[in-house]
C-alpha cells in the first residue's frame, strides 16, 4: 500500500475525525445525529514536510490524520460521521510528509486516528476501533454470526478494489481482459446483495467499507480513452476537460446515469442510488467533480491533495 | 487464495472444531483446560468427490472443516484449543473437493465453521467470531484499544507471510533478494514485539494468528537446495530424504536450532521458542517431520493431505 504518486491504487488512507462532546465526568456522548459539520478541517489543506505540527489534542478529543480524496480515508470519515462522533480532521501531503508525522505512523500512511494519547490505524480497523469504543452507536451488528456475516462479507468484497484500479490504469491493449475482471467483481456483488444493503435492510459496516470504491468506479463509468461519450459531457462539467486524458481508459462497459447499470447489476444500482442519499455519505465524501479531478490528475502522477481550496 | 496444488503459498484454511459441552438450558460451558482431544478427528482421513456429506449438526456443535496441513486451518485450530472448545474436524482433500462441499463453502476452501445451522469462513474472521460468541474466553482484550492493537498487529506481521513462501519458492537466481526481504519482515517484527508475546505478556490473537507461518519457516531454516547441513540431518529424521528436493531452495540464512537466530532476533528467538511449549500450540499442530514432509511434496505439487494416516 504504497503512498508514491505513482499508483492510483490503494494509494492511501486517510480520514476525517471528529471532536468529541463531552460532558462532566469525562463520559462519551456521541451525537447520533449525522453531520458534515463534526468533521472540522475537512477541507483544510494539508500539511507537509516543514508545516507544524498541530496542537497536542485534549483528552477526549479525536483527531484524524487523512487526505481529501482518499477512498480508505472516506471509510472511516462515513464511519465517523455516521456515528456522530466529533473529530479535528488533519490533512497530509503525501507526497512531502512532515517530519512529525512520523510519530504518529511511523510508515507515514493515512488514515491513523489520535485520541486519548493513542494512535489507531489501518482503513478496516479504525471502523471496529470506534464500535467497540462507543457500542452504544455500533454500525456492526451485536451478534456474533452477523458481526462475523459482515466481516467476511468486507472480505469477499475486496476483491472489487483491484479490479476498479485495474480499469483506471488500463492499457488499450489490456483494457477488455480488466473490464472483465470488473465484470466478475459486480456479478459477485450483486449475488452477495441479497437485501437493499449489504448490512440487511440498513446500510451496515461492510456497505461503508466497500462504497468508496464504488463511488470512484462511478466517476469512470461510460467514460473512453478514446473519445467522450454523450453521458461524459452531461454529467459533470468537469468533463469538458476530458480531452487532457486522451490515450487513458475507463469503465466504458458501465451506465454513468445509471451506475453499474440497471439491466445487469439491478441490486447494485439500487443499493448505490441509496448510498449516495445517506448523509454519512454526503458529509464523508468530496464533491464528484473534484474527485474526478483529483482522479485523473493522480493517474497521470500529479496528485493535488489541495485541489480546489 | 486459490487452492490447487501449484502454490505453496495461501493454499487453503481450515481448521479443526469441537463438540461443546451442552447444559440443561443450553447454554455455552466451555471449559478452559486445553486438550488435544476436544479436536475430534483431527487426523481423520481428508474427504473427497464422492465420499458422502458428514451428518447433520446437532444444535450447539461445532465442526471445522479443515485440512490437515494448512497454516490458516491452524490459525483456527490453535484458538479453539486455547478457548477450550469442542469440535468435530472433517478434513476435505483440496485438490478433489467433495461436491456437497461446495454448499458449505460457496468457493470450496478451508477452514469453514460450522454452528447452528451457520458457516462462517476466513481464517481471521472465525477467531474473532468465536470470541464474540464466547466473551468470557475471549482472546481478543476487552479495552477497545488493546484489541485495535492486536488487529494492527495482526496486519502489520501480516507481510511476513508472504515473505515466507517467497523463500520457499525461492529459485537460486532470486534466492539473495528473497531472503533479504524475509530479513527485513523478520526485523520488522522483532521490533514489533516489546514484550514477550505479541499479546503482551500472553499470547494472543496476533501471536496466534501469525505463529503457524513462523512453524512453517522453521522447518526450512538453515536448509540449502544446494546440500543439507548438519543441522539439516540433526534436527528431523525427515531430513535424511533431503536428496529428494535438490534445486529447491531454504531459508539458509536462518538458525533451525535455534531460530530464527538468537543474535540477530534476540526477541522473536524467544517467542517462538514460547509459542512452541503453549499446550494450545501443540494441541493444533502437525508433527514437525510430518509437516515437513507434506510441504516438501506440496512444492513439488504432490500434497497429500493424508500423509500417514
Amino acid at each position: 500500500m504504497g503512498l508514491s504518486g505513482v499508483r492510483i491504487g490503494y494509494f492511501s488512507r486517510s480520514w476525517r475525525l471528529q471532536l468529541y462532546f463531552f460532558t462532566a465526568n469525562f463520559s462519551l456522548r456521541p451525537s447520533t445525529m449525522v453531520s458534515a459539520s463534526s468533521l472540522i478541517g475537512v477541507d483544510s489543506r494539508s500539511l507537509k514536510k516543514g508545516d507544524p505540527a498541530p496542537d497536542d489534542l485534549r483528552p477526549g478529543q479525536f483527531r484524524i490524520y487523512s487526505m481529501r480524496f482518499c477512498p480508505f480515508a472516506e471509510r472511516a470519515l462515513i464511519y465517523l460521521a455516521k456515528k456522530g462522533i466529533k473529530a479535528e480532521v488533519v490533512n497530509i501531503n503525501l507526497s512531502e510528509k512532515p517530519d512529525w508525522y512520523f510519530k504518529k505512523h511511523p510508515e507515514g500512511k493515512v488514515p491513523a486516528l489520535e485520541y486519548n494519547g493513542n494512535i489507531v490505524v489501518e482503513s478496516a480497523i479504525i471502523p471496529q476501533y470506534l464500535d467497540d469504543l462507543l457500542p452504544e452507536t455500533s454500525v456492526l451488528p451485536k451478534d456474533p454470526y452477523e458481526r462475523a456475516k459482515q466481516r467476511i462479507l468486507l472480505e469477499q468484497l475486496s476483491s472489487f478494489i483491484g479490479a476498479v484500479y485495474g480499469v483506471f490504469r488500463a492499457t488499450p491493449e489490456d483494457r477488455q481482459a480488466k473490464e472483465e475482471r470488473l465484470h466478475t467483481e459486480l456479478a459477485k456483488a450483486e449475488s452477495l446483495l441479497e437485501k437493499e444493503y449489504f448490512g440487511g435492510d440498513h446500510a451496515g459496516f461492510a456497505d461503508y467499507m466497500i462504497y468508496p470504491f464504488y463511488e470512484r468506479l462511478a466517476l469512470f463509468a461510460g467514460q473512453s480513452g478514446d473519445h467522450a461519450g454523450f453521458a461524459d459531457y452531461m454529467i459533470y462539467p468537469f468533463y469538458e476537460r476530458l480531452a487532457l486524458f486522451a490515450g487513458q481508459s475507463g469503465a466504458q462497459s458501465l451506465h454513468k446515469e445509471d451506475f453499474p447499470g440497471r439491466q445487469q447489476y439491478h441490486r447494485l444500482t439500487k443499493w448505490f442510488r441509496n448510498m449516495q442519499s445517506l448523509p454519512e455519505i454526503t458529509a464523508a465524501q468530496q464533491p464528484p467533480e473534484m474527485l474526478t479531478q483529483y482522479l485523473h490528475g493522480y493517474i497521470k502522477g500529479i496528485a493535488d491533495y489541495d485541489l480546489g481550496l
